[in-house]
């Protein structure tokens, strides 16, 4: 097959769709538009913007003329994290640059190069006319930003979203470069921020050290309180659901290839690995959840000097899930630890955000099993079954909503440097992607709808 | 004595003489010059601005004609803090407005009106031809934006300063109206910043979630590690020159007049008092070291969700210090403990910014119970020995530089809004400061100088 033009991933990359901050609407909603394009461009038909007041559109299209044939959902997301920190950046995150091998820009692999992937695979077979299986297209452009917009929608239409055979999602990483993977379970998330009062106006330091309550040092108590340095999450409950990987799984991740040096090393830069002790690392990283302080606000913080007691401190936290925990469970006892956490003279409460609960996919599932023996065709290396520490909140929809197994083809590699500065992706997995994920396609067609 | 007329103390407030805002250079030199006007109208001699690029004016004058008799240096500091937030004031900053028995104006405690309180006792003495003793008057405008003119003049010229008996300074507070107090006792402080890094740069933590260091949560363990939920700062070494104070301290603090539930709760609004347990709020507040946390800077604090594993994160902290600490010791001892409460995976650093020494004075001085029995005299109760939380660099650095005690007379009130929107002065202090300070002179007769 001949390489795929560069030029609709350049376009899609220059718009910055920061589902996050509201002054980023204008373009998120252009980038709805050109995904639209794109999908009619690739023979769907029925294509159109859901809007919904205050959401991000979702984009869907449909190509239903393969009667007997399995139908199939491809989910992608069209927005991206916000670039910060901007002077981290080698060449600006929304001016996509190839550097060697690698296409560099903010969302080339999270995810709008992996969804491309996607459309142009469909795109070829339907410009052929040999597209064997019926196709939904549901891309929505709140992924970064909590996603509500395509919850609500999978909940309000499920006639639109009937009959389904399985999903393909393209939002994970190959376990290593030439080692191809598909993605058989994910963590969960409770994201949300902690919110630490103490008196009622920041107090002097010097009028009142020594008797007035400190926020932020109340916050820092809290946030010791939840996890400590052994990295156990010490709430009460916290780990009750808790299901261990299986012998067969632990088996197979300690086959995989791997240089601990390295990624501790070159990718981390850290100068050691952290975690619960006795604990193999991909199990820390798949099996375990985790507890993650994602930013801290409070008091003065310019040039200089300012002694001022703050009054008020918050902490953005997030908590990783793994099976069988179950969400709404888990808030709970977030609610309570933190709210125990509060040293005297203070007060502390947890602010949800937004959840969403840990998924499996049985590696046995045939659609699975399609598109391993496409990847390893094209790859030409045994594809391996791992699974994601992140958290990909439509698998766990479609398989609680719509009973739906996801395929998750992964094409980005470990160094994308994904929700950091210097996001890339490697170019020739991007057209090997679109081989691999057309040859799939194609392999289904002795495939019968359920 | 007929009272004085508050025509000098109005013009000098109608000056925005704001010594951190580079705009008001121009007031604050206006300012210093009408503090020299003043003090050629006391009678003083060799009056001068001293002067350094760079620098707010240093305003001197003196009065040496009283052969064999003490000499005081009397200071005081003529700059005022920012007046904002501007729409809480009910009159304009710097229109000096009377409502019942207070004058409100930016600078009027804090410190021009006490400041005046010297000059016009100085000028009433010299008027009468009785001033009994030699007068140095060293006034500054850089108080509230770092002193650095006076620390350096004070360094450079030993001798201008030389054969001094004590320093007078107008710049604290009584304990409680109609309480006559002199301050003894004011806390150092070391200020700085609290740096830690953990990973090359910021990282997933759907990917990297149970192996990487999380640059925050480590300097919330840096944090409670220096202090805990006892609010024991736990540092080896800090409190080892920490000199508890006398029998008699403890028992005078402990009969000062003192509402704590009012304190608590309408003052600084807290639902507890915090501290070391077992030590009475006087001590806690004057006579004990405290750990601070001034504001903290770190990862993603925007709207929104960013499940960002930071790599770096900063706190601005202090600690105040007491008697003996000694600043370059104690800042050993915390660069130290910073250093070794770095969890695995990251490294944290204490980088200093300026520190003050501890200083106190013996309440047994001639020249402290001189002014003492003076203010008892004018104010009709016993005037009490208190100390100070905060820094008064200049007490300081008169100890160190010239072993010079400072006798702290304070005429200003607990609720003169000091820093804050309607500051003001209590009238009738003025007045009767004005005499206080005059019978204190005029009760050093028989005093011979050193």
């Amino acid at each position: 097959m001949p390489p795929q033009d560069l030029g609709p991933l350049f376009a899609l990359l220059r718009i910055p769709s920061i589902s996050t901050l509201p002054e980023y609407a204008g373009s998120v909603r252009e980038c709805a538009e050109m995904i639209a394009s794109l999908l009619r461009g690739a023979g769907m038909e029925q294509v159109e913007l859901l809007e919904r007041p205050g959401r991000h559109p979702l984009v869907y299209g449909e190509w239903l003329h393969a009667p007997g044939a399995p139908t199939l959902l491809f989910y992608g997301h069209y927005d991206v994290q916000p670039p910060d920190p901007l002077d981290e950046w080698t060449s600006p995150p929304f001016e996509p640059t190839i550097r060697g091998e690698h296409l560099y820009a903010r969302g080339v692999a999270d995810d709008k190069g992996l969804l491309l992937i996607l459309i142009h695979a469909v795109e070829r077979l339907h410009a052929a006319g040999t597209l064997p299986v019926n196709v939904k297209f549901l891309i929505e452009g709140e992924e970064e930003s909590g996603g509500e917009h395509l919850t609500e929608y999978v909940r309000a239409h499920p006639a639109r979203l009937a009959g389904l055979d399985a999903a393909i999602i393209c939002d994970t990483e190959m376990f290593a470069p030439e080692l191809p993977t598909i993605c058989v379970g994910l963590r969960g998330i409770v994201y949300g921020e902690i919110h630490v009062e103490g008196a009622r106006q920041d107090l002097h330091s010097g009028v009142y050290g020594g008797a007035a309550p400190n926020a932020l040092h109340a916050l820092a108590q809290v946030l010791t309180a939840i996890k400590g340095g052994d990295e156990i999450i010490r709430i009460p409950g916290f780990h009750d659901a808790v299901k261990p990987p299986t012998a067969e799984e632990r088996e197979a991740w300690g086959r995989l290839p791997f240089d601990e040096e390295a990624y501790r090393e070159t990718e981390m830069g850290a100068s050691h690995l952290v975690g619960e002790a006795g604990i193999p690392l991909f199990e820390r990283l798949w099996a375990r959840p985790t507890f993650e302080v994602h930013g801290v606000h409070g008091g003065f913080t310019g040039t200089g000097a300012k002694t001022v007691i703050p009054a008020r401190a918050m902490a953005k936290v997030s908590f990783r899930l793994v099976p069988d925990q179950e969400p709404g469970a888990i808030v709970e006892c977030i609610r309570q630890a933190v709210t125990a956490a509060a040293p005297s003279g203070t007060r502390a409460e947890f602010r949800l955000q937004h959840t969403a609960p840990p998924s499996s996919v049985d590696s046995r599932n045939p659609y699975v099993q399609a598109a391993a023996r496409a990847m390893t065709d094209v790859f030409g290396a045994e594809t391996v079954f791992t699974r994601s520490g992140g958290s990909i909140p439509v698998v766990a929809l479609l398989n609680h909503e719509l009973q739906l197994p996801s395929v998750m083809m992964g094409f980005g590699l470990p160094d994308d440097n994904l929700h950091a500065p210097n996001e890339r992706l490697y170019l020739p997995n991007f057209q090997r992607g679109i081989v691999a994920v057309t040859k799939f396609l194609e392999s289904l067609k002795s495939f019968k709808n359920k």
